[in-house]
C-alpha cells in the first residue's frame, strides 16, 4: 500500500486529511523495566506512508532504538504539544498531560484505584479525551488490544528458571539450571530453543529419580491466550505430565445440582454457591501450578490460606535426609501467578515480585522469605509486567493489534462531547472513559465509587 | 586403548596388578553451587576399562547423574571404605575421612587458613595422605591440573549480564539484557551463540549513543589462561575495543630505572619498589574492567581505596538529567574481579560475591548496596567459584588434566613414610602435604605458621 491509499479501516489518507494528523508516542516513566512501546518502528513506518505525521519523545530505556523510530520516518521530539493523539503503554504521569488531546494508555483507573486518582482529575481537569486499551472490546466483550499472551510466555520461561534454582536448594541438579530468566533471551525463538533443549535432556532422564514424577497444572479459561502459550512452552521442555485445568474440572454446586453436568450459565449468574475441589483433588498432585485464572471475590478460590498448611508441610523428616540422597520436602515446588492478583484466586499469594525479585517461598507456617535454602516451602513468581521481559515481541504484537484502531482514534474530537464523537466504532466508544472534563457516562460510576471510598 | 593396555603415563593395567585397585569419588557438600566433580563418566570409562573399580558417593547435586556413572561402570557406594585413593573437587569434612587412605582435593590449608586447620589435624591423626591439586606443578613450577580458564570464561559472561542490569537501571535498554547469567547456558557453545547474536545487535547500532564508546580493560599476566578466556569472550560480542593489560603497561620503578623497557627480573625481585600508572594513566578510561591478576600484598595494587572517589563521583548533576535522555554518572560502569582477591589488586573490592547475589554496587563514598537503583556507583562482581557455573565442562577439563595422574596417585602407599614413596613423579610429590600423620618437609611451615598465628 503507498501513501495517499485508504487503508480500508476508516484510514486518514493524506489526499482526504485536511491538515496532517499527527501521533506522539510518549516516554515511559513507570519503571525501569518498562521497556515496551505501543507501536513498534514497522507499524510507525505504515503510519508515516498514509501522510500521519509520527512524534517520538526520546527514550533511552525503549526496546527499540531511537534511530529505528527515525529511519521508519518518525520525527525525535520531547515536544508532543503538536500532536492530536498522544499513545503510550502505561500511565502518564499527571503533570505530563496536555490539554484537549486524546490520549491512550493502560490507565488502572476504572476501580478507582487510588494511585491513579490525580492523574484522573487531571485528566477532567485539562479536558483530556482518555482511551484505555483494556476497555477496548468488540461486540461479543472480547478485548482486542493486549499482551496477555506474553504473560503466559513469559512466566513460564521465569517459572522453569526458578524451579531449576529451588531445586538446586533442595538438593538436585536439574535440566532446568539452564533455563534463563525471559528478558535474557534475545527472542522467543532463542528462548524455545533452550527449553527444547532441555526437554532433551529430560528425555535423557536428567531428572534425579528420586525427585519424583514432575506434574504440572495450568488453570484459566478466562485469559485463553495465556494459559495457552503457558502450557505450550511446558510442553517444549518435555514436561508432558503439563495439563490444562477447566471450571468444569474442579467446581461443584454445593447443593448437588447440575453434578453431571458443568452448568457454565448458572455458574457466572451463582458463582457464591460453588465450591473448588482443586484443593483436596488436585493440588495434593502438582509439582508446579501455573495460575491463570481471572478471578471474582464471588467465585470460590482455588486455594485458600490454611490450603498451604496441608500442601507445604514436609512429608518427611529433615532430619532422616541423607546429604547427596535428599529428597523433595513435600510435592508442591512451585507457583507461578500469571494473572498476579494477590489474595485472589490463590489466597497465599499475597503480594507481586518484580523483575529485579521474581522469586520467594512461602512455608506452611505462612511465612515468606527471600532464602531459598529454607527446606520447606514452595517457590512463588507473580510479577505483574511480566511482558515487560519480552519487550519487543511483545510490542510488535500488540501494535498489530492497536494499529488499525490508530486511524480511528484520530478522529476523535477531544473537545466535542461524548455524545458528537462520529467516525469510530463501538470498540474505541466503549474505551473513551473522559472527556470534555467529564466521565463518560459508562464510567459514571467511578465517581460513585470514589465517593463511597471517601464515605469509609 | 583397550583394557589391559598400559597407558604410558604409569598407567595402572589389569594384567600387571596384584590386587584390583580402587577409586572412590566423593560428593561435594561444601555449598549448594559445588556440582564439579573430579572426573566425569568418560574418564571413568577409561578407568574401568584398565581395571580399576570406581565407587561413586551419592549426590544428586552433581552435574553429572549417578546413573552416567554407573553406565561408565562405575558402582554407586555411599561407603568408599574400600578405596585406596579418595578424590573430590572441595575439601572434605574433617569427620568424613578415612584413616589411612590416599584423599586428593584443594585443600586450602597451605597458608594456614583457619577454617580448615580442624581438617587439616584431622588428617594428620588418621594417618590421611592429602594431595592437594592446586600444588601438583611441573617443573617449570607451572599448574598442571585447575579451573582457572572456566572463571575467565564465566566472569567474562557474568558482568555482560550484571552490565545489561546495571545499564538499565542507568537509563539504557541495551544488548546486553540478551546475556544470561553464565549458568543458565547448556553449554559454551550456547553461550558463545547468544554472545555472538548480542554482538550482532551491537554491530546494527543497538547501544545508545549518549552512552558513549564501551571501553573493556582486561589485567593480569599470572593466569593466563584465565585473562585469555574472558578476553575472547567481550570479543565475541563485538566490543572489539576489549585489550588486556600487562605488567609493563603500568608499573614503573619508583626511581625511575629500566624506564625505557620494563624488567621482570627486577619487578619480580623488588615489586615493592615500583609503582603503578593504572589509576591514572588506564582506569579513567575503561567502562569494564575484568581483573585476572595474581596479586602478593609487597606489589604495588591497581587501585587503592582512595581511587574510587576519582573514578566514581557523577561527572553529570543528578538534577539535570531529562528522563529518557540519561547520561552515564561516569564511565567506569563495572567491574569483574575473577582473581576474587578481596582487599587484594583492587583494594575496594572488600568482599567475594556468590552465585545466589553475584553483584552489588560500590559507590564513591566507599558505600556497598545490593540496589542498582542507585545513580551512582560501580557494579562489582567478585564470585568466587565461579567455574561451578559451567560445571559440566569444567568437570570434562579438569577430569582431561587430572586422568594422568590418578594412575600415579593409586601407587602412593599412605602408611609409608613420605621419603620411601615410590613410582610417582615429582608433581604429586610436591603436591603431598601430609604423610603417615606428619606434614611433609615443603609444608613443615604450615605449623610453624599456626604457631605464630595463635602467639598474636
Amino acid at each position: 500500500m503507498t501513501a495517499g491509499e485508504d487503508n480500508g479501516v476508516n484510514g486518514v489518507s493524506q489526499k482526504h486529511a485536511p491538515t496532517t494528523k499527527v501521533i506522539g508516542i510518549r516516554r515511559e516513566t513507570i519503571n525501569v523495566w518498562e521497556r515496551r512501546a505501543p507501536l513498534s518502528p514497522d507499524h510507525v513506518k505504515q503510519l508515516v506512508s498514509k501522510g500521519i505525521k509520527v512524534l517520538v519523545q526520546p527514550m533511552n530505556r525503549r526496546v527499540h532504538a531511537m534511530w529505528e523510530y527515525v529511519q521508519a520516518g518518525a520525527e525525535e521530539s520531547e515536544d508532543l504539544s503538536e500532536a492530536d493523539l498522544i499513545l503510550s503503554v502505561k500511565q502518564v504521569e499527571a503533570n505530563e498531560l496536555l490539554p484537549n488531546k486524546t490520549f491512550a494508555f493502560f490507565s488502572h483507573t476504572i476501580k478507582a484505584q487510588k494511585d491513579n486518582m490525580p492523574l484522573l482529575d487531571k485528566v477532567l481537569e485539562q479536558n483530556v479525551q482518555l482511551i484505555d486499551y483494556e476497555m477496548m472490546t468488540n461486540d461479543s466483550g472480547r478485548r482486542v488490544v493486549m499482551f496477555g499472551k506474553w504473560a503466559g510466555h513469559v512466566g513460564a520461561i521465569n517459572i522453569l528458571h526458578g524451579m531449576g534454582l529451588r531445586l538446586l536448594a533442595l538438593g538436585f541438579n536439574t535440566p532446568f539450571m539452564n533455563i534463563a530468566l525471559a528478558h535474557n533471551y534475545l527472542d522467543m525463538e532463542a528462548a524455545k530453543k533452550s527449553l527444547n533443549q532441555v526437554g532433551k535432556q529430560i528425555e535423557q532422564g536428567d531428572i534425579p529419580p528420586a525427585m519424583g514424577p514432575l506434574i504440572f497444572v495450568v488453570t484459566g479459561t478466562g485469559n485463553v491466550s495465556q494459559v495457552r502459550s503457558a502450557t505450550c512452552f511446558i510442553k517444549l521442555c518435555n514436561c508432558r505430565t503439563a495439563q490444562t485445568l477447566t471450571r468444569d474440572d474442579h467446581l461443584r454446586r454445593i447443593d448437588g445440582k447440575y453434578s453431571e453436568k458443568f452448568n457454565v450459565a448458572d455458574y457466572e449468574a451463582h458463582s457464591d454457591q460453588y465450591e473448588s475441589a482443586f484443593a483436596k483433588e488436585i493440588a495434593p498432585y502438582a509439582s508446579v501450578i501455573i495460575n491463570g485464572i481471572l478471578w471474582h471475590p464471588s467465585q470460590p478460590r482455588l486455594l485458600k490460606t490454611d490450603d498451604a498448611v496441608k500442601l507445604l508441610t514436609p512429608k518427611i523428616s529433615v532430619q532422616r535426609v541423607v546429604p547427596g540422597q535428599e529428597k523433595l520436602p513435600h510435592r508442591l515446588i512451585a507457583i507461578c501467578d500469571i494473572s498476579a492478583d494477590p489474595e485472589g484466586s490463590i489466597e497465599f499469594v499475597r503480594k507481586c515480585t518484580t523483575v529485579d525479585k521474581p522469586f520467594y517461598i512461602y512455608d506452611q507456617k505462612h511465612v515468606e522469605t527471600d532464602s531459598f535454602d529454607q527446606k520447606s516451602g514452595v517457590l512463588i513468581c507473580s510479577i505483574d509486567n511480566m511482558p515487560c521481559q519480552m519487550a519487543k515481541e511483545a510490542t510488535r504484537h500488540f501494535g498489530q493489534l492497536l494499529l488499525p484502531y490508530v486511524y480511528q482514534m484520530l478522529k476523535c474530537q477531544p473537545d466535542e462531547s461524548f455524545e458528537e464523537q462520529k467516525g469510530m466504532s463501538d470498540t474505541i466508544k466503549r474505551a473513551i472513559i473522559a472527556q470534555n472534563g467529564r466521565l463518560t457516562p459508562k464510567y459514571e460510576y467511578i465517581a460513585a465509587l470514589r465517593a463511597a471510598q471517601r464515605a469509609k
